[in-house]
C-alpha cells in the first residue's frame, strides 16, 4: 500500500513539470487562482456526452464502462468537446462510479434508470469486505486515457480530472443507485457511524491516491464531485462529511487547483469552503453574488447556469448567462459552467451559443446577438 | 362561476362560526398566531400513511384516489392518526394532485413509480383545454371528509386542509409525473411564459376556492405544498412563481392561518415569507435559528425533523429532535413537524415517541427517556 503523502510528494514535481507556461497562464487556470483573465473562462459539466451526435455514435457500438476502459475513446470524446464547444478546460471523460466497479459491487448502467449496484453496501461486515485498491492499477486506464488527451488536446487547454466525493460515493454505494431521500445512506450514517467512518475513510483513501495520480497522468486541476450532498443538513455535514472532505482535499498533490463542487448546497456553502478547494462549485439556486458574500474572497467560484436553460430559447440562455456575468463584473475568481451537467435532450447550437456568449459579453464585446434564434 | 373574493367573503363568516374557543386556545392555533404556548405543538405531515398498518389494511382493499374519495374512510384514516399519535393538529386525508384527476389529465398511482399523469400539458392548447371546475363540486368528497373528520375529531384538535402551490402542481400536471429536472416545466416557463402565467393563474383560481371551501367545511387552517419549488433559482422564483403564490394566500379566507411549505428553499426563504404564509414550513437542510433569523418575527416556523430521522434508533431521534427544540427555546412561533412526510419504512413506535419527546422536553419535563430504546 503506498503512503498517500509520499506519493503526494512525488506527484507535485511530477507534475509541475507537466504544467507549461501556456498552461498555466490559460485563464481558466488564472481563474483557479483568482488572477484577472481577459474573459470569463467557461467549460460545462459532461460537456461530452449524449446530447452530442458523435458520442451517440460512439455509444451506440460500446457500453459506458467500456468507453470509459476504452483510453482512445475516452480521449477522444474528451478532446472532442473541447473542439466542438470551444472551451476553456477540458474534463476526461470518466464517471464518478468507476470506484464501484474497481470495489467488485457490480456497477451496471440500465437504460431509463441510471446506475445500479447489484451489491450495495449495507453492514459493518459489507464495508469491512471492500477491498483496498491501488489506484494507478485499478484506474490504470483513466490515467492512460489522460495521458492520451494531453496530447491530443490544443497546449493551452487545461484537463481536469476527477473524482467523487466521498457522501456522494457513499449514498451510491450504499442505496445500490440514485435515490430520492437517501435512506439507507443516512440510516447507516445514524445508526452505524462506526462503520459509516471506516467506509468514509476508504473512499477517501483511494481517492486520493486517484485524484494525485490523475494530476501526475497529466490533469492540471481536479474536481471532486458531491453532487447530492446537499441532501443533508449543516450539522449532519459537519459530523459525518466535513472530515472526510477535508482530509480527501488536504490529500492533493499541492500547486494543482481543486475545484469542490455539489448541488442543493444553500445551507452548506461555508462548511464546504472550509472544508476545502480552490474554487467551490455552486448550482443555479444560488445567487452568484450572494455566494461571493458568503465565501469571501479567498476562493474562486464556478457556476451557475441552470442546464434547463440549454433547452430553452436563445433569448433566454442570453438573458440568464448575461445575468450571471453581470453578477461577476470584475470578479476575478469565476469560471463559467452549468450548475450541473449537459442534460442529454440539450442542442449542440445551444452549448456553443452560450460559451460564444460568455466570452463575447465578459471580454467587453456584449453583441451577443450572434445568429438567428433557433 | 362564483366570484372569488364574494365566496371568501361568506367563507369568513361561516369559519368563524365553526373556529369554537377550545380550538382557537390550542396549542397549534396559538402557534399559528406567534402566542406563548404551554408546549410546542407537533404534527407529523402524511402522518396517515402507508407506515401505519391500519392503513396499509384499508389500501389493501381501496386504491389512493378511491380512500380519497370515499369521505368516510378518508375521515377514519385522519382521525386515527391523531388519537394513534397524539399529535396537535390533523390534516385531512387528500392528495395534492386530485386537481389533475378533476381536470381530466388521467390521475393514476403506479406501483413503485408514484403518481403518473397519463394526459400531461405541455402547450398553449393543452392549457387552453383545461376545464374551469367549481370547487365546492368537483371536491365534494374531500369537503364531506373534513365534516365528517371535524365531528369525530377531539373537540380541542384543529384540522388542517391543504392543496399543492401552483408551482409543484404545474410541474406534476405538464412533467406528468415527478421528475428530477424540471425540463418540460422549466422550459413551458422559460419559453411560454405567457402560457406559463394563463396555466398558473387557472390553479389559483380553482385552489383559492377548493382551499376555502375546505375552511368553511371546517378546517381551522390551512397548508399550501410547495414541495419542489427548491429546484427553482430565487430569480426564477419571483419572475414564475411569486405573484401567483401571492394571489393564491390573498385570496383565502381572512382569520384562517395559512401555512406555506416548501422543501430545499434554503434561497427563497424571504420570496416564500413574502408571497404570504401565518406560518412557513422550512425542511431539515435549514438550521431553525438561521430560518428565525432571516425569517424576521412576523411568521411561525414549521419543521423541521429530517424524516429519514424516524428511521433510526431513538438516541438519534432524540439528540435530533431536542435540537431543533434548543434551537426554538422561547420562539413562541414553532410548531413542530418533519421536514417532509413521514416515510413508509418509518415504525409508528418511532413516530409517536418523536410526538411524546416534543410534549415533555417543550413543555420543560425534559426526561425523555421513555421505554427502553429499539
Amino acid at each position: 500500500m503506498p503512503d498517500s503523502r509520499n506519493s503526494s510528494l512525488s506527484t507535485a514535481r511530477d507534475h509541475d513539470c507537466g504544467l507549461t507556461p501556456q498552461l498555466r497562464e490559460s485563464a481558466f487556470m488564472k481563474a483557479c487562482r483568482r488572477e484577472k483573465t481577459p474573459y470569463t473562462p467557461v467549460w460545462l459539466m459532461r460537456q461530452a456526452g449524449r446530447y452530442q451526435a458523435e458520442f451517440r455514435e460512439i455509444r451506440s457500438k460500446v457500453g459506458l464502462l467500456e468507453l470509459c476502459k476504452t483510453p482512445e475513446l475516452a480521449a477522444q470524446v474528451t478532446v472532442h468537446a473541447v473542439n466542438q464547444l470551444e472551451v476553456d478546460a477540458a474534463i476526461i471523460f470518466a464517471d464518478i462510479l468507476l470506484p464501484l466497479d474497481a470495489f467488485g459491487n457490480g456497477l451496471d448502467y440500465v437504460k431509463g434508470e441510471g446506475p445500479v449496484i447489484a451489491r450495495p453496501v449495507r453492514t459493518a461486515a459489507d464495508i469491512d469486505k471492500l477491498p483496498r485498491l491501488d489506484a494507478r492499477e485499478a484506474f490504470s486506464y483513466v490515467l492512460e486515457a489522460i495521458r492520451i488527451t494531453r496530447r491530443e488536446l490544443p497546449a493551452n487547454v487545461p484537463l481536469i480530472g476527477f473524482a467523487g466525493a466521498p457522501f456522494t460515493m457513499a449514498s451510491y454505494l450504499i442505496e445500490g443507485g440514485s435515490s430520492r431521500n437517501y435512506e439507507n445512506t443516512k440510516t447507516l450514517m445514524y445508526c452505524q457511524s462506526e462503520s459509516w467512518h471506516k467506509l468514509l475513510s476508504h473512499i477517501v483513501d483511494l481517492s486520493v491516491d486517484y485524484l494525485n495520480a490523475q494530476a501526475d497522468a497529466g490533469a492540471q486541476a481536479l474536481q471532486i464531485f458531491d453532487s447530492w450532498v446537499g441532501a443533508l443538513s449543516v450539522d449532519d455535514y459537519m459530523d459525518y462529511v466535513f472530515p472526510h472532505a477535508k482530509r480527501l482535499i488536504a490529500g492533493l498533490t499541492p500547486g494543482v487547483p481543486v475545484i469542490h463542487f455539489g448541488t442543493g448546497t444553500a445551507c452548506l456553502l461555508e462548511a464546504m469552503r472550509d472544508a476545502g478547494g480552490d474554487v467551490i462549485g455552486v448550482d443555479w439556486r444560488m445567487n452568484m453574488k450572494e455566494a461571493r458574500r458568503r465565501l469571501g474572497n479567498e476562493v474562486a467560484i464556478q457556476g451557475n447556469l441552470d442546464p434547463v436553460a440549454l433547452l430553452a430559447d436563445r433569448e433566454t440562455i442570453r438573458r440568464k448567462a448575461e445575468g450571471i456575468l453581470r453578477d461577476m463584473v470584475g470578479d476575478p475568481g469565476h469560471i463559467f459552467n452549468l450548475g450541473h451537467g449537459v442534460l442529454p435532450p440539450t442542442s449542440v447550437d445551444n452549448a456553443k451559443f452560450l460559451v460564444d456568449l460568455v466570452h463575447r459579453f465578459s471580454s467587453g464585446n456584449s453583441d451577443t446577438s450572434g445568429g438567428g434564434d433557433t
